[in-house]
C-alpha cells in the first residue's frame, strides 16, 4: 500500500501536539506525504472516552510542565506556554479549519502554535488570534466573522466526531494508512512504517487482541472487592 | 542534594512498567542508587485520580499493543504479554513486597515480570506465581500462606496510599529526590538529573504553575456549552 498522506489531529491546548507539530512538516516532506491537518476539540475526545486530560490531574499537570520544560531545552527551542491554560480553544480551532483558512491553513496553524507555545500568547482571545495571523503575514480579513457561521461550527464538530469514529482518543494523533499513532514520541515508528520497515508483527497483534480478560476494575469495585481482599 | 536511592512504583498489569523495569537496574547501578521497589495497585491509582487505564479505552488498548510489539522488536527482546489481561494482580503484588520476599524482593519482581511479559504466563494465578519463583531458584516456601495475612494485605494497601500521597498517578513512576517521572521513556531526563545536568529551570516551572485558568471543561459541560457554541 502506497501511503500518500498523513492525518494529523491536534488541539492547541496540548503541548505534546505542539511538539509533534514542530516535526511533522519535515516528516511529510521527507516521505512526500500530503499533511492533512485536523483541528479537533480535545475536551470532546475526553468526554467521549470518559478520560481526564493531563492538566486535570494535579500531579500529572506538574509532571507534564516539568517534562515539557526539559524537552524544550534538550531540543533547543523556546518554550513559553500560553499565559492562560486551559483556555477556550474553539476560535483558534475554527480558524485552523481548511474550510476557513483555505490554502493558508498550514501557515495559520504554524503561526498559532508558535505564538501560543513559544511566546506564551493568549490563544483563547479572538482579537489576539487575528493579530497573530496578521503579524505572520497571513490574510486574516473577514476570518473573525467567518468563524461565527454555523456551518463552520458544524465543521469543527464534524472533524471531532470523525476523529472519534477513527479511534482518536488523544492529541496529537497521526494516522498513516490504517495505523494510528498517539503522542509526540512516535516518529521513529512512523518513519519505519513509511520506509516499509514496520517492525509490527500484525499476526501477533491480531492474536493478542483475542486474549481473555480475567478481571474488570469496574466489576471489582461493584462487588466491593478492595485492596484488602484476595 | 546527594541522591542515594530511587523509588520505583509498578504494577504487573502495565507493559510500560515492565519496559522500565528492564532498564532500571542498570540505571541504579550506574549511579549507585538503592532501588526501592514499590508494588502498587494500578486500579486504585486510577480510581483515586478518576482516570481510565489504557486497556479500558478500546482504540488506546489497540495502540498500546502495537506500540509494545514494535518497541520490543526495536529493543531486541521477546515480548509475549500475559495470556490473560487484565488479570488480578494482587497475589503477584503481595509476593513482591519487601515485607514478604525480603532480601529476595528484586529477584521475585524480576522473575514475575519476565514470566508474564516475555513468556506470556498467567500472572493472576497464585500456584503459577509460586512455580515461576521456584523455577527462578527463589525460595518460595510458605509465601503462598504469607500473602493471605491481613498485615500483608494492609502493607500493599499502604504502599498504594503512600504512592498516591506522593502524587503517583500512573505506572511506572520513578521518584528521584523530590522529582517524579512517569513512563518508560524518562531515562534520559533522570540520567541528566543524576549527573547534575537537569535541564529543568525550576524558577520558570514555579512561575508557570501560577498561570491563570480561563476555562474549565466540567464547567463548560455543566453550562451546556458545546462544540457548536462560541
Amino acid at each position: 500500500m502506497k501511503v500518500t498522506s498523513l492525518d494529523f489531529y491536534f488541539d492547541y491546548l496540548s503541548p505534546f501536539a505542539f511538539f509533534a507539530w514542530r516535526d511533522i512538516g519535515q516528516l511529510c516532506e521527507k516521505y512526500q506525504l500530503e499533511l492533512r491537518a485536523h483541528p479537533v476539540v480535545f475536551g470532546k475526545l475526553l468526554d467521549h472516552w470518559g478520560q481526564l486530560g493531563p492538566a486535570e490531574i494535579i500531579p500529572k499537570r506538574d509532571w507534564v510542565s516539568r517534562y515539557c520544560l526539559r524537552y524544550a531545552v534538550l531540543h533547543g527551542f523556546e518554550y513559553n506556554p500560553p499565559r492562560f491554560h486551559p483556555f477556550n480553544p474553539l476560535p483558534a480551532l475554527r480558524l485552523s479549519l481548511k474550510e476557513v483558512s483555505g490554502a493558508q491553513q498550514l501557515a495559520v496553524i504554524d503561526a498559532l502554535f508558535h505564538a501560543g507555545w513559544t511566546r506564551g500568547e493568549d490563544l483563547g482571545d479572538l482579537d489576539n488570534l487575528i493579530a497573530i495571523l496578521e503579524r505572520a503575514g497571513i490574510d486574516a480579513d473577514g476570518l473573525d466573522e467567518k468563524i461565527t457561521e454555523q456551518a463552520v461550527k458544524d465543521t469543527l464538530a464534524g472533524e471531532t466526531s470523525s476523529a472519534i469514529a477513527r479511534g482518536v482518543f488523544g492529541v496529537p494523533t497521526m494516522i498513516v494508512g490504517d495505523q494510528l499513532f498517539w503522542g509526540n514520541d512516535q516518529f521513529e515508528h512512523i518513519g519505519l512504517l513509511l520506509e516499509g520497515k514496520d517492525p509490527l508483527d500484525s499476526q501477533k497483534h491480531k492474536s493478542l487482541k483475542s486474549r481473555l480478560r480475567k478481571i474488570d476494575r469496574k466489576k471489582i469495585n461493584q462487588q466491593g472487592i478492595n485492596v484488602g481482599d484476595a
